[in-house]
């Protein structure tokens, strides 16, 4: 078997920039350097072609009666710049301390690593295990998995399969592995209001006619009430209720509400009544302002009174809530508000993305559970908490991953979301790196999980 | 004496962009035209340098008891840009059909020669004109005139005189001159919101706090009341009632609301209560959004929160407001409705413009109005009737021309303002022109009205 800290430094040093035409030969060789692995472990490996950069999909086979378990991963990283703010280089892995340092160690390389070489000493261990396993790694997540639909659409008869297992989300302490059993979900669209049919001298014409960022503004500060809540009738009407137990898992991580202020830099929280903020962000749907802009934005003055100007909203929408729905209760609330002395367009921003439950071992587990998922529930609790000394956490997002949501929607599968990646592990931003202590547990916790999973 | 449309046309051949600081033989060429016509009827010049672009300040003295008017313009012109859209070149005058075209023919090189050509005609034909006279002409009118306060608080004591009469003021048909007799006055400034130190992920902290892009706009809302009018508390307690006959001024004008409404392309007027739009545009007070910004504004999507967002805002002012006052009512107003979760900033963008009343001589003529200036309005009504077919109409403008209330503040002096430009002249535009019948009715009404403000 190889060692998969030296494994994780090769791997790194693929500069693996889906986002960037110029790294064509980085994504070539963080392919092919997982493809090789996974060749090495005793997988068939085909690389798939797509409109942009090739997904590793590897499999292990077997009795078709086994279980039959998807890992999903992805092999490009984000851009390293503002390079200036690296301590090491960023494509040239370094070992300080218990981290290795390097873009791409925590997002994705690492924890991808972690179950490619769970499975690798799994399978020298025990090479008759019943299970059967397809690798699916993607390299266009940095860029929103443009190809990855399309891809699972296509294949769907091979992605057959029980439950789909991945590292892809994160923990807030060492000792604490979350699983994250929902996720978000997310509408987004661009509202434009334009009154005149050209820029106007404010002096010459101002006072006669209304102002489109007046109007704007307006429309927008009717999207909200003053406690904090989303103001569009209906906008609740499909939220599902929090359960008991939820709400004590999440007091369970122990976070502190004026560290969280404190992190994030604000005068004080704005939380819906009868929520947390740690509560509000996972709960409940918002309505945020991702943009605003309009008129003269540069130094100094100029009086002008702009022919147009925009928003871009988004919701996140939690259990039960229908993007489709929600889109048009919102849509249906602005045309209701904007006067009549302006005119104004909708545009769709995105199909929308569902919400996510994954289903836990828990009261409010479903009927229609996969055995099989339930078995692996059962075997994280336990395996997880004979390696990292405490059982997991079971907590949802305030996040939305598009891709769970397109597995769940086209494969009819749910997720195991075993997080891995910390805080300080600076994802997207300069001096990423991956705690190898964290990587060493995983390890083993996977392996006990995927072995539990096939054997019971 | 000299061909005025011959000396225009070398006027204008001349760049005299004050933006552009490799125009500055342009500019150069410019003052010296000016400077050598004003030499040439018998005035005394002076180039006086300034940090930019020097004044050209021309002097034609005599008694000291003699009425002493003072004649502003400015011989620095607009950026020709885009040139593709010129149908002749910007800078090599053409005449077509009744008009000259060319860069600054109508702002503000023709008016001027009117005026010029008008003084040299009349000291050709009486030579002993009671009656001081000095050009005041500066080349950054088009840039903000910043050396132009710094200037008359200089030359105060050369600049005593009893009126300034200028033409850099627009009319709506050629056979209707319209005299300013009223500025807006205007108050300047940004409102920045802040919330979360740095930008963040919409998923991961939505719902917590509150996006400064919602109280930004919360804000912004609140500035208007349903009806149009701006919703600060103490806002209109000084504004001062419109006289009856400036309605009926207003009335004369015989302007159709939907050629209005079709030139600005809106749905619909949006003028407070009692006002047309075009009463509203001169005699009320305003509150406008100049630009707004913050977060996205790309192409797609980018689920983030902003840290901060910001509006550029513009208050006109009208008679009897104070810049200072105003500035105080509206931030006190804004403090108060800033939600307590998040931290704001009101920025000064100016120290502020005062309105501008010239009184004419009508009902409301205050008691302190020089005599010497309720002659030249006399003067202009009786001239300007007949050679213009109607008398001028007395108008506020909605505009502010800081100039004027600088010339006011600082040197006591109302401003005859003399209205030359149509709205078919393309100020600021491509294919700028001026009518060359206007211009020579100007120079004959200029006569009269500077002979009767001498001999009565």
């Amino acid at each position: 078997m190889f060692d998969p800290v030296e494994k994780l430094k090769e791997y790194i040093r693929f500069p693996s920039i889906s986002a960037d035409p110029s790294a064509k030969e980085g994504m070539r060789g963080a392919r092919e350097h997982v493809a090789g692995l996974l060749k090495s472990i005793g997988f068939d490996v085909e690389i798939v072609p797509t409109k942009l950069h090739p997904i590793v999909l590897a499999h292990r086979g077997g009795d078709p009666k086994w279980p039959h378990v998807i890992i999903y991963g992805h092999y490009d990283v984000q851009p390293a710049d503002p390079l200036n703010l690296w301590h090491s280089k960023p494509f040239e892995p370094e070992i300080r301390g218990d981290r290795i340092y390097g873009r791409g160690s925590a997002d994705n390389k690492g924890p991808l690593m972690v179950h490619i070489t769970a499975v690798g000493r799994l399978l020298e261990r025990d090479p008759k295990l019943p299970l059967r396993i397809t690798f699916m790694i993607e390299g266009e997540e940095e860029t929103g998995s443009p190809s990855f639909l399309p891809f699972i659409e296509k294949y769907r008869d091979r992605l057959k399969a029980d439950f789909v297992y991945l590292s892809d989300t994160g923990i807030q302490r060492p000792d604490q592995v979350v699983i994250t059993c929902g996720l978000r979900g997310l509408m987004l669209f661009d509202l434009v209001v334009t009154t005149a049919k050209s820029d106007v001298h404010s002096g010459l014409h101002g006072g006669a006619f209304r102002n489109p960022i007046q109007a704007l503004t307006e429309i927008c500060a009717s999207l909200h009430t003053p406690d904090g809540k989303v103001n569009i009738p209906g906008f609740y009407d499909d939220v599902l209720g929090v359960e008991p137990w939820e709400r004590t898992e999440l007091s369970k991580l122990g976070q502190s509400e004026e560290e969280y202020r404190k992190f994030l830099g604000v005068p004080a929280f704005h939380a819906p009544p009868g929520y947390s903020p740690f509560e509000a962000l996972r709960f409940l749907p918002t309505l945020e302002f991702n943009g605003i802009g309009g008129g003269y934005q540069g130094e100094g003055t100029k009086t002008v009174i702009p022919s147009k100007a925009f928003a871009k909203i988004s919701c996140r929408l939690v259990p039960n809530q229908n993007p489709k729905k929600i889109r048009e209760l919102v849509y249906n609330a602005i045309r209701q508000r904007v006067p009549k002395d302006v005119t104004f367009e909708l545009i769709d921003q995105h199909e929308g993305v569902p919400y996510v439950v994954v289903p836990p071992d828990r009261s409010n587990t479903p009927k229609d559970q996969s055995p099989v998922l339930a078995r692996a529930f059962r075997a994280a609790d336990k395996s997880i908490a004979s390696v990292f000394g405490n059982p997991p956490l079971y907590l949802r997002e305030g996040g939305s991953v598009p891709i769970i949501a397109d597995i769940k929607r086209v494969l009819g599968l749910d997720s195991l979301l075993f997080g891995l990646f910390l805080p300080e592990d600076n994802l997207h931003a300069p001096n990423e790196s991956f705690d190898l202590t964290v990587m060493q547990k995983g390890i083993q916790a996977s392996e006990q999980i995927l072995s539990t999973v096939a054997r019971g």
